[in-house]
This record gives structure tokens, sequence and C-alpha cells, in this order.
């Protein structure tokens, strides 16, 4: 018994080709809505991307995409995906381990409640958003859930850096153009 | 690019071996229990479980347990793997969908923050709970995480029961087991 959790063809072949650094942190958020903007294009996801970045170099290890209706995973947010892609590719479940640099992820917009809670098991130590979770919800319709009321405070307390507003205009674009496409917005609650 | 999420063999046999229906909330608390005890001995993963079950019949779905150094994935706690194994059996991302029963998530310990925001989107409609987080963390070392200060009324009024503290010593009973053992307390947070 196992699930698969797995990017699309057309996400790997992306990676493969991204710079070897991105020194700016707009520009390493341009590149992951790029990433959320072709997962509406090429139907494999939600309109959400998410990368994993050295903080210091820019150097790329993953970007990832939503999967939840491909894969019919509820958790397959564009965090939880890119997070185990990672994982996967250092071979560990900590990401903030000795040894290794300080890793910042970058999303296209504000973590739900289940992906905040996430991002602290995951070892992340700088977190870097486009689109608030407002904006969102006012834009899609998607539920960001119950995140918690100090999110902000409560990373910092536990030294995970928040970056806001980074790009959103242009992450509000791609949920705009998502929303007009008459697309699926899937959640738990489809029976109140 | 991908990662394979799975359950153990024996988890695997036991899931195969289960009554086709459990009628009491303790009775399915106590064989998630086990499971969660099972975890330990075959070291296999954390020493937490959670089971999927229908609401008003018993009949369980699948009963997981968490796999997060194993699979080197640090959302692999019980309740996501869980979960993503009934979504898989399901063939849906949404266990609430229209036509189905009433899906219940028992869970040996309460669930963290990221699980708690993961719950939601599942489709679950009632979660029963063992021991509590204050438990978990006093018992243990492992973090709850940043958890909503209000988190049984936010699910509340979602639509989501919450029961807590069902067979709880037992519950913490298996807590102390494995802190006894000296097993590795994993989280985010080793590097300060």
């Amino acid at each position: 018994m196992h699930a698969i959790i797995d990017l699309p063809q057309w996400v790997i072949d992306e990676n493969e080709k991204l710079p070897k650094f991105i020194e700016s942190i707009e520009e390493r958020m341009e590149l992951v809505i790029e990433f959320s903007r072709k997962n509406i294009r090429y139907q494999t996801g939600g309109p959400f991307a998410a990368g994993v970045f050295e903080k210091s170099t820019g150097r790329p290890l993953v970007i990832g995409v939503n999967r939840v209706i491909p894969l019919n995973v509820s958790s397959a947010h564009a965090e939880i995906v890119t997070l185990t892609m990672a994982q996967k590719i250092l071979g560990t479940f900590d990401l903030g381990q000795d040894g290794m640099p300080d890793y910042q992820l970058v999303i296209s917009a504000q973590p739900c409640a289940m992906c905040y809670g996430a991002i602290p098991w995951s070892g992340i130590r700088s977190v870097v958003i486009g689109a608030s979770g407002k904006q969102v919800e006012s834009l899609t319709g998607f539920d960001e859930g119950p995140v918690h009321p100090q999110w902000q405070s409560e990373y910092r307390r536990r030294g995970i850096e928040v970056i806001e507003n980074k790009r959103s205009a242009d992450a509000c674009e791609v949920l705009k153009t998502f929303a007009a496409s008459g697309a699926k917005i899937y959640n738990g609650r489809q029976r109140p």
C-alpha cells in the first residue's frame, strides 16, 4: 500500500534548465510564479508553486507545484510536494541539520494552515511569500483554513525568517487567470 | 522525480486482518494505539498512528503510522500518511464528497500544527484524539508546533466534530515507552 508524490514531466524538464544561482529574492519569486502559471496552462495542478533555494547563494534545489487533483491527495499542496522532493534529493527529513546551508522556501502564495504547520518540521530557515492569504481567498475562493492568528511571530520565534509581499501583483495575476478559467476550487468542505 | 509514501509490511498485513466493523469509539482508539505501539517495536517510524473509519458503522478503511524517519519525509506524520492512503483507496482527494459516508479520523495523539491544518482539506468529518498535545510534548519532547489557540472551535465551525481524551492513559503509555527507548525525537529545529 503506497502513494506516489510526483512532479509532472515539464516541471522536471524546467528544473534541469534552471540557472545555477538566482541572486535576488525578486528573481527567485518570478521564477516560482512562472511555475505556478504553467501549472494552470498544462493543467497539472492548482495555481500554486514553491521553490527551495540556498538562502545566501540563491542556488535552486528544486521548484515544485501543487498536485492535489492529479494525484488525488489533499495534502499535495505546492509546499508539501516541494519540501518532500527537496528532502528526497538531500536524503534527509531535516533541511536544517548541521552542515547544511540555510534553505529558503519561496512560495507564490501565503501558506495555508497545513503548509504553515509543515514548514517548521522541514528545517526551512526562511520563507518568502508572494500573494497574501487574503488575496488567495478573495481572488479564487480557495480557503486558507484556520491559520494561526500570530503566524509571523510564531515563525520568527522559531528562527524562521518571514518575507511577505514579494511580486504579489504578479502572483495575483496568476490567481485571477485561474479563477477566470472556471477550474475546480478543491477543498474538504464540498458538503457543508 | 518522485517520492513514495508507503506503509511497512506489518501494517499492510494487520490492515488485512481487521474486523469488518468496530462499533465503539474506545475500541477504535485501542486498535489505533496498538498500531502506534507496534510502530516503536518494529522500528518503522515514530510513536504515532491514525485510523480512518466510517463514523456511523465503525468499518475501518485504513490504519496507518508515522513514517518520518524511514521515508526521510518530514510531513509523513501518521495523519498525513493515513489520509493519503485513504484517498488512494477511495480514488479521491475529498473523503467528504457527496455520496460518501462520514469518515472519522482516530488519532493516538492530538494533531500537530501541520496535521491540524491538513484534516479540513481531507474531508474528514470527525476527529477522535488519545493523548493531548501537552502530554505529547511533556512525555516525549516532540514539539506540536504553532497550533491554533482555538483549534477545537475552528474545527466545529467547519463542521468537524472533535472528541478528546479517549484512552489517553494508554496512548501516554506508548509515548513513555518511546521516550524511555532513547529513540530519536525528530523535528525541524535541531539547529536553533
